[in-house]
């Protein structure tokens, strides 16, 4: 974005859209993209408005994506595509470098952006805030490296455990920056939204932590289900394992069936105890048991607990019920209604319900969410309209893709 | 729409967001979400609300959606979530009458809408414009019927034809309101975009004869292809076939495998060759087979034609380039590059190439929309932003959800 | 099945493979296929192996399809298209009557058979051995109705619940054949094979109770795991719900996407604790929750158990292992190796393994089948080639179709 | 099976399934799959079986299978397990060297074959015939060095092109072979039985080629329809693309989307031409261009051709109906049936039919395939069946696989 942007106009045009002003700024710039359309040319308002966005530029946020060629670093763009404040002016990609986002990813060749650059060639003057899209180990160390103004949301894992120990145990690799892990707020907005608000560096929360904390904390905290036997079946779509071409994950291996893995060993166990343990002052064990669906996208968490002594299945629906009623993004369905990953995705909400087991006194909790949006590149963006000052919600009022 | 939305309240509210306008509202009311939804029906809330709706509901288009049951009803609803000037004020549905839309299309559960209700009770006094997302054989009358000031964009193919004899003989139904027919608009957008802006009543072009007739029509108007022998093998994915219960649409008749139907005798022929016609001022009889893919969303219609005598594949190229640099929503890739229908899912884009065959002079054409978007209602989005005199863009900012 | 089929005769001819069978009876009948391939009339080994097929059709059992216009009437089909000695010559589909099972399921199209008829139509006089697959609540009455000397395996649920009353209670229907219930024996082959054997009336189990019984019956036997706190998380492709016409098994619905359905309540639990609770000798209550996946076959049962006091995770694998090694259909996969449902897809096996659980005294067992062959008619067959003398896994011997 | 079933009886008949011999031998070893399984290997019961095997062998075909660790290497496995003369007695795969088929592919667990081992170390003393899957441009050679007495049949594109020079353009590798290539008969069954049953190598063809030559290879013939303008729409499955890791090939990358690629430039384009030319004798130069469709099997052609003049649909009809209603596995369906990919899954079946163009004079042919079956594994074992003096249907009587 040039310097000419200031902020007074933000009063009275605030509201214009992103995408006028890339058009701007594209006609300014290089003119290289198809984008600057003739329409926008001819029209009378469009002088108006070519005037208006060339104030508005200068507002926004300049948003740089860290590994903008995987799966979480095209969300963010997809998703900032229409944010009315922040402007991406840098994106990374080592082994793509010098290469446009749509080579990569032509379901983004409609947007006009800066090509994408090694992380070491990359300027940061002109960045305000980063989204790290890296792969986990070789976050800390870029992190560490980066000018000390810039706001971060790591949506690695490298920073989501508090205890180094337990992140070199898991990740088998020495934490490098420990003194920034310190100062690491872990992103669950809806639970820690205070603090993100404060934060410098957000370490973004995983798919599946995400869909399992978000129910269990309020439930943990309040005392109305038991922190023991937390069994959680866990089911979600392959996009979570990334754009790296592996066989286990080409289509003819994935499609029409389905499969658990790393049972007892994946390494979102240790963030999810984390947060359990937490909520409930005491150091809580989960059975974990992921599965891999013949699906692109959507996650499923199926979490089988013990209510307390006395409480019932409406005990937990209505403090769910208070605990979220006043979120934009989590919702408890009516009562007997099943979430459905389908009816989330591309979209940032988490949707659950709470229902009676056979077995008296238990309970099934199922959350539903995409573990694309909500579970990283959407959270990530709702922690940084927090960091930034701007309501949470802004740029993510996406409805669900269906069918 | 009223008449107060004009220039200058425009300038000063017509650029707010939708969901920032239900934002405001909330907070006017109790605050959150939820009650919103409440609120519709019947919580204490309401009043407050219809108050703060009934300020808002002057600024904005207030649109009536007939049969929001159905796939493409559903996704005017989606669409219209982030649109800053239309509100949905009335949404029918004979069979599923005085229910929310959210217990027919859980993925719109977040919105806070009016329960729908039989077209026989629907009160249009209220409404300035309307989609029509009703079977084909049932619009003629409903829209005989409804209130001469209201603008309306027909989704069936019940006003494309202008031969009333071709209706007929394709259908199998007389036609019940022929002098309707004379004043609809076919809404091919890029093609006829001067028509559309003065129309009451638009005829919204069919999925495939949308992906078919963008890149023929330049080429057969500008004699670059030969009007003959224009062969098209089309794929569509099933939500075309909208959301009855059928035994050849069960997801175990569908999955893992394709098939051709409706061989020489799908109904949009007749639509396409009166579009190809046309450009060509002469009668053209194209060979058109589609075929159900097993994929939701999606189609793609791989044309092969004879160049003419002297054009080469360049031409072609050119041509196109020039037809539709200026446009948003239809795009030439690069030369070489293959367009995806993946690339194009959930968005309103058209992605177009040309190729050269391997026989001499003929060349293969491809092009790729969304069959619910740009292949309905997106396009009939685009058409109704036009015929109200705003931005024919604005609302249908969506990138494409991939993965 | 007619008395000739002995040692003797199976020693000379038993190998007859069954299209040279249904070839010659063709021929001998109307001739109406095209299957009578030239080829066959024309080469010389033909007339030698015309003779020995008259032979050996006299040898056959001959089988009715029940309800043969269902997926599991059509799996019937397919398995027997390659059975040694099982011919079919009656086929009844109420709805479909006088249509070719090509007609109904072109997969079989290359098949001669006979047309389906209305069951009350069907001539049983040269039928030795039925394959019911009809709709829960209308078998009772129509199995009552047939000749006492066939041999019966329901695939229906009608006969599964010894309990009258908990049929009762759970189909909401009264039991129509109460004394016929007496004599139905529970066919899960590996458990009940001697009773099988003997059985004239085997009522097939379900294919959820199949995938959570094979694995957990030996381990309570056993006293290896606790009968309480038992949670299944099973999974399930589209095709177990049938052929109906239901919107929500579209293929617009169901793909790429999952949830969970009839919580608590779905009709197999009681299957499953009558079977449990036998091997218990005490009553037991199950957690089931069952989840439709976006794929046509497939069955994983994921089962969270307490093990007994004392015992470990290998004492689990030991005793499966012993329980499982000489049979053909039921596998214990190699420690640590994960059972995949696309890895049976199409077959008759079931491959299950084990897992020590993070939370101590805890283990996971997975089971995987394809619904419709162990889960259905595979098992059904594996069962009535118990029935009349074979080998059991005649004509099963179908490696799985991967990819 | 009666114990009479012995050494002896298998003498006389030939024809017991391999099942039942397997069955057999492990009754006479440790009366167990598993350890049939692990004596493979190395378990005391080798020495017993290997007995038993020993004699089997003598009955046999010994059969290689190299480059085991592919789709089409695995689908000669499935198809082989229930051949009653072929055995498999060497596998090879380079990288997979040492392992067993079970560790490569879970879906084949449950057969007791050997370890596979490196090409270069490869025993071929105890080998009659070979299926050679392995990549193209390295099987030349290795074929070249492989004795002389054996029986091939070479999958991969090294020997289908009979000009060299044609080879060397497409491949871009000189050819290694050229003297080979001489021998080498191309591998269409139903066009070439009678060169096939006296080869010694053949080479397999290739899956486009197959859908396509089986219907237009007649009709050239008889001069029904021009060899000009042959407009060819391929679609098909990814398990044609193999199981190599590739970015493009995993599920997030096609689920749900199509497109088209290879246009113009498809390696099948060269062996297709040769075919149809032959059938023509003049050179025909075709329009193709394949598609990747969201599923792991299945291939249709959509074929549009012009009609020779005073030739009508219904004379391609009855010539396709001459043509092949001696034939097994290829069959034209009833008038006005539309051919379905889903209803040959699995199996080694072509299904076909004509249709009557919109365009007078016009005509479009539909064929589907199972392209890793008579596209691929299927075609393979039915000429080695050919070639070894078997039916050649033998073991190859799998319906399709629905749903």
């Amino acid at each position: 974005m040039s310097s000419t942007i200031g902020g007074s106009v933000s009063v009275e045009f605030g509201c214009l859209r992103k995408y006028e002003v890339r058009r701007l700024s594209t006609r300014q710039g290089s003119g290289r993209m198809l984008s600057i359309r003739a329409s926008v040319a001819s029209s009378p308002d469009t002088l108006e408005l070519s005037k208006a966005n060339a104030k508005q530029a200068e507002k926004t946020v300049r948003v740089g994506v860290l590994g903008a060629s995987g799966y979480t670093g095209a969300e963010i763009v997809r998703l900032l595509a229409n944010h009315p404040h922040f402007g991406i002016t840098l994106m990374t990609a080592d082994r793509k470098a010098g290469q446009s986002i749509g080579s990569v990813f032509p379901h983004l060749i409609t947007q006009a952006l800066p090509n994408m650059v090694a992380v070491k060639d990359a300027d940061f003057s002109n960045v305000d805030a980063v989204f790290c899209c890296l792969p986990h180990g070789t976050t800390q160390e870029i992190i560490k490296g980066l000018p000390k103004g810039l706001k971060i949301v790591d949506l690695s894992a490298d920073f989501r455990l508090r205890d180094i120990n337990e992140y070199e145990e898991w990740y088998g690799l020495p934490h490098k920056a420990p003194e920034l892990q310190k100062e690491a707020v872990y992103g669950l907005t809806e639970v820690l939204r205070g603090e993100i608000q404060n934060a410098r560096l957000v370490a973004n929360p995983g798919c599946y932590p995400t869909s399992i904390q978000l129910p269990l904390i309020p439930l943990i905290k309040a005392h109305l289900i038991e922190p023991r036997n937390i069994i959680i079946d866990a089911k979600s779509g392959v996009s979570g394992a990334g754009r790296g071409a592996k066989e286990a994950h080409l289509y003819t291996e994935i499609a029409e069936g389905l499969h658990s893995y790393g049972i007892t060993k994946h390494r979102h166990v240790p963030e999810i105890e984390q947060g359990l343990s937490d909520a409930s002052n005491s150091k809580i064990t989960v059975s974990f048991t992921p599965h891999l669906m013949p699906m692109s996208r959507g996650m499923q968490s199926t979490i089988y607990v013990e209510m307390a002594p006395g409480v019932n299945i409406d005990d937990l629906y209505e403090h769910l019920n208070n605990a979220y009623q006043a979120e934009e993004f989590v919702r408890l369905l009516e009562k007997g209604v099943v979430p459905h990953t389908r009816h989330v995705r591309g979209s940032n909400y988490c949707l659950m319900n709470v229902f009676q087991d056979r077995i008296p006194g238990r309970a099934i909790i199922i959350s539903v969410i995409d573990n694309l949006v909500k579970g990283a590149s959407g959270q990530a963006l709702q922690n940084l309209n927090l960091m930034m000052g701007f309501p949470e919600d802004t740029g993510l009022q996406y409805q669900a893709l269906f069918p």
